[in-house]
Formats: C-alpha cells, sequence, structure tokens
C-alpha cells in the first residue's frame, strides 16, 4: 500500500461511517443529522493524515524484522481502521480545542462552534447564537471520541493499552497547556512538556507504536520507535509554531500570526522571552493575545526573529531530526521500511502547512 | 449480588480507576491531578447508579430463563466494569450538559465548570475564569468517556452493538434537546422524542439490555426488555421533571424549580401550555428561563397543578409503570429476577431525589 493508497483507503472507510452515521441521524431528527454532516465536513474535508501514515510506517518497520510473522491478510484493513480512528480522535481534540481557544477557523473553515453560531443568529432561533454554537460543538466532539472508540473496538485487543494511553495523554495535554497558560508559565520547560503530551506522544510516536503492536513488534522495538517518535513528534510541533507565527495563511489555512493572536504560549515565544532584550521581551509580551494589526506582527516577528528565537527553534528542529534518522537507521528492519519512516520524518519537518 | 454489594463494587471499581488516574496525573502534571481529583470527586461522592442497578437486572432476567447457561465465574465481575462504564458515560453527560445549560449546582456541589472557574478567580490567573472552567470541564467530560471506553474494552465483545448505539443514542439526545429548544419546538411530540433518546433508552433500555447479553440472552428477550426499559425510561424522566419543579431541594441536591429557571422544555412544561387557558399559559411561557422569585414559582406550581398538567404527567407515569410491570409479568424467567426488576421500577418512579 502506497502513501496514497492509505489516505485514500482511510478517506473511504471514514466516508463509509459517516453513511451509516446520517442514515442513524435521520432515523432521530434534524439536529443530529446537522452535526453529522458539520462532523463529516470536517474529517472528510481536511486534515493531513499524518497520524494514519506514522501508524503505516510503524506496522512496515515491525513487518520488515527479519524473521518476523508474515502479516495476515487483514492487516490492511486493520492499519486502515485504526487511521480513520485516530483521525477521529484528532477531529474531538480539535473541535473541542477550537471552543477552548475561541478559534474562528480551522482548515481553512469556520470552526464548528462558529458555524452553529451562525445558523442560530440566521434562523433567529432562541437563546444565546454563541453559547449555541459551543454546546453543539461539544456534543460534535464527544461524538468523533465515542466513534473512535467505536471503530478501536474491532481491532486486535494488543493494541488497548497504547491506544488507552494516547486518548488519556491527548487530554492530559490539552489540561496541561491550559493549566500552564493560566498560571502564567512562560518557561521553555512548561511549552515543552505540553509538546510531549499534546503532540509528540499523540502525534507520532503513539501513532508508530500503534502500528508496531498491530504489526507484531516486540516491546524493544516499540521502545525504539517511541524515542524516535517522540523526537519527531517534538519537530512536528516546533515547525507547527513557526507556521503560526511565520506560515502563509493561505497555505495554512489560519490567520496570519494566528498562534500570536491567541497568545499561545509556544517554544518559539518562550524563547523569544529568553533571548530578546527587556524591552523585546515587554512588547512581545504586550502583543501576545491581541487583535495584532499588520505592523505589531511584523514587530513581533521581527522581535523573535532578531533575537535568534526562530533560529533556537530551527536547531532544535534540525537536532531532533537528526537525533530520529539516527534512530531509524539502527533500526533492526528493512530498508524499504526505514526509508518509508525517514521520508515521512523530513515530510513533517518541512512542511508549509 | 445484592444491590448494595452491586453498588459497592461498583464503587470499588472506580475508585481503582481513579487511583491509577491519579497516579498517572501526577507524572505528568498538576492541572491533570486536579482535573482528575475532580472527576473522581464528581464520580465518587454522588449518583444512584440507577444504571448499574438495570444491567444487572437485566443479567437477573437472562439468566433466569428456563435452560439459560450457567453464568461463568467472571459474570459478575463483568456486570461490576459495565456498572462502572456506563458511571463514567454518565458523568461525561453530566459535566457537558452542566456546560451546556450553564447550571451552577448538580448533586447538590458546584459544578465542574464552576469548581474551575472558582479556582481560576481565586488564583488571579490569567485569562477569563469562566472560559477556563468550561475548557477544564470540557476536558474532564473527554477524560470521563475515554475512561468508559477504557473499561468498556475489557467485557465480552457481544456487548459492543449495544454499548456503541447507547452512546450514539445520549449525545444525539442531547443534541436533539438543544436544537429543539433554540428552534423553540414547545410540543409535547418534542418533549417526548428528547426523552427517548436522552433518558429512557441510555438510562435503563440500553443498561438492561446491556446486562442481558452480558447474560447470554436471546434477541427475543433483549426485545422485550427494550420495551420494558423504554417504558421505565419514560416513567423516570417525567418524575425526574415533576422533581425539576415540585421537588424538595435538600434532597434533590437541585435548586428549587431549576427546570422552570432553566427554561427546560419538559412533557411537564408542554402539558402545561396546551392545558393552561391563554392567560395561564402566558404567564408561563413569560416565567420560564428566568430568575424565579419565591412567588413566581408559586405562580408557576400553580398554573401547573391548576391546569391539570401535573396530574397529567402522573397518569403518564402511571401508564408507563403499568405497561412496564405488564411485560415484566410476562418475561419468561426466573421468579426472582422478575421480582428484582419490578422493585426496581417501582423505585424508580417513586422516588423524590
Amino acid at each position: 500500500m502506497t502513501d496514497a493508497d492509505l489516505v485514500d483507503r482511510v478517506q473511504h472507510r471514514l466516508a463509509g461511517l459517516f453513511d451509516d452515521a446520517r442514515a442513524d441521524a435521520d432515523r432521530i431528527g434534524a439536529p443530529v443529522r446537522e452535526a453529522t454532516d458539520s462532523l463529516a465536513d470536517f474529517v472528510l474535508l481536511g486534515g493531513k493524515r499524518v497520524r494514519p501514515l506514522f501508524a503505516d510506517a510503524g506496522r512496515a518497520v515491525a513487518h520488515g524484522v527479519a524473521g518476523a510473522a508474515p502479516l495476515p491478510d487483514d492487516s490492511d484493513d486493520d492499519i486502515v481502521t485504526l487511521g480513520a480512528a485516530l483521525e477521529l480522535v484528532q477531529a474531538c481534540a480539535l473541535v473541542h480545542d477550537d471552543i477552548i481557544d475561541a478559534s474562528d477557523t480551522r482548515r481553512g473553515n469556520p470552526t464548528v462552534h462558529r458555524v452553529f453560531a451562525a445558523r442560530h443568529r440566521a434562523g433567529d432561533w432562541q437563546g444565546d447564537p454563541d453559547r449555541f454554537g459551543e454546546s453543539v460543538a461539544i456534543l460534535v466532539g464527544d461524538l468523533a471520541l465515542a466513534w473512535a472508540d467505536d471503530l478501536a473496538t474491532g481491532l486486535p485487543a494488543r493494541i488497548a493499552p497504547a491506544w488507552r494511553t494516547m486518548r488519556t495523554e491527548v487530554l492530559a495535554g490539552q489540561l496541561l497547556d491550559i493549566g500552564s497558560e493560566a498560571r502564567r508559565d512562560e518557561s521553555l520547560d512548561a511549552a515543552l512538556r505540553v509538546i510531549v503530551y499534546k503532540t509528540a506522544g499523540y502525534t507520532v510516536a503513539r501513532p508508530l507504536q500503534l502500528g508496531a503492536v498491530l504489526g507484531g513488534a516486540d516491546d524493544r522495538l516499540v521502545g525504539d520507535l517511541r524515542a524516535i517518535g517522540l523526537d519527531l513528534g517534538l519537530a512536528f510541533q516546533l515547525r507547527d509554531d513557526l507556521l503560526g507565527v511565520y506560515g502563509d495563511p493561505a497555505v495554512t489555512g489560519k490567520p496570519s500570526g494566528d498562534d500570536l493572536v491567541t497568545g499561545k504560549r509556544t517554544v518559539l515565544v518562550a524563547e523569544g522571552f529568553d533571548r530578546a532584550d527587556g524591552h523585546g521581551a515587554a512588547r512581545l509580551r504586550g502583543l501576545l493575545g491581541t487583535d495584532l494589526t499588520d505592523e505589531d506582527l511584523a514587530d513581533a516577528r521581527a522581535i523573535l526573529t532578531d533575537s535568534g528565537a526562530q533560529r533556537a527553534v530551527e536547531s532544535r528542529i534540525d537536532a531532533a531530526l537528526a537525533s530520529a534518522l539516527h534512530g531509524i537507521d539502527a533500526l533492526p528492519t528493512s530498508d524499504g521500511a526505514r526509508a518509508q519512516l525517514a521520508a515521512l520524518a523530513h515530510r513533517i519537518t518541512h512542511r508549509a502547512s
């Protein structure tokens, strides 16, 4: 299965799930159908499918070990199901995160809570439109999480421990994130800790592990992949931090400088506080979490660039990628599996969206 | 296992889960520990354990069928696990529902989102306290849902279809509820429809079914129990509606006339609109969803009582209970199992909290 095949098959699996869900929803009532449609659009029209690709790479590594048992006939089905389940967990995380961050756009479209708030306004419905939008979005995210687990239940029982940890970790990472922000913890340590749980484990290390366990990996191999995954997850998130400040909105689907507007405490910003002079750091702090003008944004970018914070983050990405590639080289697997994982490693660390 | 034993064992199972979760949370960070503690308090300190009791009754019915296979040794463990899992789904539903309804209290204590908003205020943390409270509560609910599924994964695979339907139904019921309210649908039909999905299936019919499937029931018996469960679920919710208007706050743990203050579109209120004269209906509509004074509350109660709405709801409860008891009498099971289910039926329809 090529990467494109996998992405197609995950898409197809998700589309089938939503066809069934729509039929169920129609039996219950219009509000359920509308919520289901909204989730279907969210899941089917966007997303890079990074987690399914890492799961497949993990399976390939396990399968490529000399003397590994041949993959059963339904191994492709399992990895597709796992990929679809991971995308649904991600949908829950993003839909709820967008409520928490009060985000207006996601993947270039209005966020789920904004869509339903707008529908409430347009229909001149009863109550507060924003509250209605958030309420529907809470339930849409819940549906995504429940349906993710429905898919995962069909997978071999040996993946259960990693699946369990993955879900708890991503929620824990979000709690850590909002908890650190509320407590004004601007330290690099706090930002890195959030990454480990909210992104590195959940986006890379756990999908790799889940795929490897599906492929029959032993504990030693799973441990090796975990270290690689944490490096790559860190690199992935740091690239995200850079894109959140320097990214092209036409490519990222998010507003320009979005992370600064929302006041996100990223590693990039923490490096900025550490490295800028007192005046620059104070100016940066004053701009964070405000509706920045073009001039403000240019200012913030200049502080982060001139202080060396941007360069420091690029260096961290390079170091994490190098460490991961070193680990990949040493994996006791086939050349093909190593190449598959290394290609993915390069791709996620050098992306524009 | 007596009812009291079951409740104790479910409590113990949940306590064990939270001990493990606290240990994991401590490794991640304080905000995760605080969220875990809050969920543990919510789950362990409250709740009538209605769903576990119905699950156990369903198992007893299946087991009491002449010629039924003997229950395996771990059957008690399974019903305890199922009961704990149901309580966690319920925790998710309530914590998220309380955000949606902007409720201040639940089970006699401040709601989860209010607890964290208060903590934010007390600590003079950064950002908006109410938004922080709601954000944490969204994630606390998500954790409850994820952990419910973690428990359910350990159960025999034959329960998966009913488990899946139950989770989708309760979320669909909530969507229907807020959707009907936003669209100003005050009809009896809408209120009854919400009950079927949000309460009757989820609180009684599905737990009964899940227990019965665990106990080895065939499709015919599951169908009989489903009809009984929907009757009892309706009666349960209608009693809740009456308690929401006439209940004693010291017993219900909710403010006096809470459903009127929150403007909930219940069957009781729909009956009130149908049965009161034009003046009474207009007065009731004007009071709904406002901070009622004691005099207002007395007024609203008088309209509902004098119009015959309260009596109509009591009649509906009696009819649903009679229908369920008739169904229970006809179940092809042991006298003991029939008695267990009938006792539970009486208990939930004649409760004060």
